[in-house]
């Protein structure tokens, strides 16, 4: 039985992101940008504001680190992957070499089911709005899913061992991994995958890492966001 | 058409490891470490030797950090999963949003099916010797690839994008990609990825790099294998 | 007026150590590790302590990297250059650009004056005996470092811009700054700067930093200990 | 008696840059980022040029990892304290516990010499355009320089260990260090230390690398130029 800490955010069918434990206030960027005076405090005045506004339009990045966000995150495996490269962050995931690959796949909802357009570096995508394309994909993907999974059991069944038998499942199945990352590498994630050019499904795990970065540092969250949502 | 620029290693049924270029030599361990003196020389001596045995035995590591390796590898999604967890190095892969996949997956030799036995923390592989077992196992992997492949060719014929198409592609699927690490980061790749612990596949991989290693720097590559492949 | 938030410990003359904040949790080490479950727990169990003596003496790293450390130190500068060189964590230093330098100045107690002999490799040091000797080292660096504090006032009184006049500052003189660092770094801090090879000076302050780490990760500290203080 | 391999520059009074090594080409950005296609080329067609062009506006930075450059570098010591924060890259300096210091330092050109006005975040600095000063401030650090020299050296004389006495020895003394980089890493480190808002000092260093770039990826630094020199 599962009992979650934190509050939890669900995403996609299957996927959640959750705040599994924090430090992360607004003041320790204030105090560790100040450190010249050395002096801290607990409350910000406004020209302590203000100093945060400077730092994050002046791309000061350093007072962002001093502090970090432990979160537990579930995912299809094609998500996790983009995930994954970024490196200023710890990363532990499940590991289907010792246990059994989780039996949860992604099927769009029908309203994200896109065609894509266009070149690179410049694609577009279009909803495919015909009802009937949009049944037959989600037939064909659960299908898909179920067959590799009844392939991953026959293998698993004649003794393969499970690092192997893996190979079959597609990169659809979810996932989970916690991450552990500071506010600075965090912006530098949710820019990059909050942007145009981010694929929809990630876009949504990174909104709602968004929404408990701006829950804990609500000042640093609204410069950033003031200032197009770019790191410093 | 493809040429290769390098010399390449061939590995598992359609992988590969190639070098594509480097800056590394043993002399440059040597000069960064007696920058002290100012001097730097394009020969070795005996004490030159003799001090890369005293930086790898006394785990001084930074003086093997000046060089650089770029490698194209080739190797199926699941061991560059494993791969992109170092996260000292550079890494550009294929990307399955804007290409389509590649139509190539790994299948075991015979000699390489396993069953796993043992507890975690202590597993141990016996090779599975019934040839009708490995026929079988051969057949049903084929078999789901074939499948995969055509479900995934379906959903991008009705008109989905690739990102979201490529869904229902196994991690047995290969995926190439270019890594740029130095030394120092490659022999902490080496002791973790050729060790008893490691997947057989990944060993595979890691292997063929070493010998990469060994040819540029075989000074260096010798004292780390007398110090048992530890890093520095 | 300075208030410190945290405690403090003072090290050498003019220095200190004080955890500002932390999330650091031992139990962190096992729900990361157990990801594979889909579980966490809050309390530790006999299995539990055992996953964490396994992890670290088999080197399993990243479970240790989901804490966080948030430091505030104060040392002479040639403390500080050595621990800069960690590049896994977080600085913010005090700026003798913008602010005046610090009116502190290393002097060592009689009993840690010492003479250097050996070699390259096998250096040991041993105590200056004499009193008169230990006198005479007293007298000249503290009028050494007065001189420097002068002519770093008399150049400011020219109008030569404080990142100018900071030049004639010894590196002896004292300098703060904030650290913010996961566990596994802050072992491998520990283990090289606590160790035989490594400054007398820079010991005292890691000793320090150690006693926050076993306070805030008891388990884990007890058996990095146990490990030969090696960093997983 | 030190001879150097490959060109070097120098900077200030006693210092320099030099690039010892290098494996850096225009077509290495190209190649890592068309990993998609499989293939490598030697020779850049224009299409080429233009991925670099985009890559660059696009900030899609990790292509322009996979390279390298080895420089080896004499600065003031507070100058090798500002290029240290950079994470991203590998040190080994010349180390003052082991061999004694050098004997050189810091004394800016009259022209150099300056005054600083403003508040935080908008100094400004004017030069100091009296002779008698730039006399004064001349002869006030080269006697603090002499000073603290014959102090260390009174100190060595007394049996005090290097590593301890070197605390008199000012900021404003040379190190040296070899310093190994990438291309995005280098272009973060001239995008923050060729502006506005760097000292002059490091500046003239950052120029200094800059040029070698140039000569090695010229379409890279080309573009990086064109977009405001901010690193992608």
């Amino acid at each position: 039985m599962t009992e979650w800490m934190g509050s939890t955010h669900t995403v996609l069918d299957y996927g959640f992101v959750r705040l599994v434990d924090s430090m992360a206030k607004d003041i320790s960027v204030v105090n560790s940008a100040r450190v010249s005076f050395g002096k801290s405090t607990e409350s910000m005045t406004p020209a302590d504001v203000q100093l945060i506004r400077f730092l994050m339009e002046h791309r000061h990045g350093t007072p962002f680190e001093h502090n970090s966000f432990m979160f537990h995150v579930k995912c299809p495996i094609f998500v996790a992957r983009e995930w994954f490269r970024h490196r200023m962050g710890s990363f532990n995931e499940y590991s289907g070499r010792y246990s059994e690959m989780i039996e949860e796949f992604y099927v769009p909802d029908w309203e994200d089911m896109r065609t894509q357009t266009g070149k690179p570096g410049s694609y577009t995508f279009e909803p495919i709005d015909d009802e009937a394309v949009c049944a037959h994909i989600d037939s064909v993907m659960t299908n898909a899913y179920e067959s590799a999974w009844n392939t991953y059991q026959d293998l698993l069944s004649q003794g393969l061992a499970k690092e192997l038998a893996r190979s079959v499942i597609p990169v659809g199945a979810y996932t989970e991994f916690y991450w552990t990352v500071n506010a600075r590498s965090l912006m530098n994630f949710l820019s990059l995958r909050l942007g145009q050019d981010a694929q929809h499904e990630i876009r949504q795990f990174a909104a709602a890492c968004e929404t408990f970065f701006e829950d804990k540092m609500p000042i640093t969250h609204g410069f950033w966001k003031d200032n197009g949502r770019v790191a410093p």
